[in-house]
């Protein structure tokens, strides 16, 4: 049996709800649905013939986008600090 | 007018094809696609019900998620380096 505790968290995005199901808490959650939705929304007024479907896939090539980058940062910011401690 | 080149990259997406405009080169546009079609994939096997449009929420969702923690700990690193260099 796992240790983790799973949570069920229902959230509303882009006018569907979701039960995520997860060990992360229901604030994050709530918040990272907020953060989907709003992208969505954007990305929609920007492309008004755009399908749900395809909204959605560009929404998550929008955010693998911004993690890799982050990712990236935090690479370098390691190398940085491992120097600074050597 | 804007210094920003705007690439056009078309990849292919659970299926379907998108056209990504934008700064990032074509590698980088691919490994993005390769990661959300990947993630669709995982997604869709652990819930065989689930249309394509709510795989690529989900999809997103995740990825929201993954940037919001990696912003954590680059923060929490941002800090820690300050330390060390004061």
């Amino acid at each position: 049996m796992s240790d983790i505790k799973k949570v069920r968290t229902t959230v509303d995005i882009y006018g569907q709800q979701y039960v995520i199901v997860g060990s992360e808490s229901p604030t994050q959650i709530k918040l990272v649905a907020a953060m989907v939705d709003e992208k969505m929304r954007e990305i929609s007024s920007k492309n008004p013939t755009l399908d749900t479907s395809r909204i959605a896939v560009l929404t998550a090539v929008n955010a693998v986008n911004d993690y890799l980058k982050m990712k990236d940062r935090l690479e370098q910011l390691e190398k940085e600090l491992k120097k600074e401690k050597d």
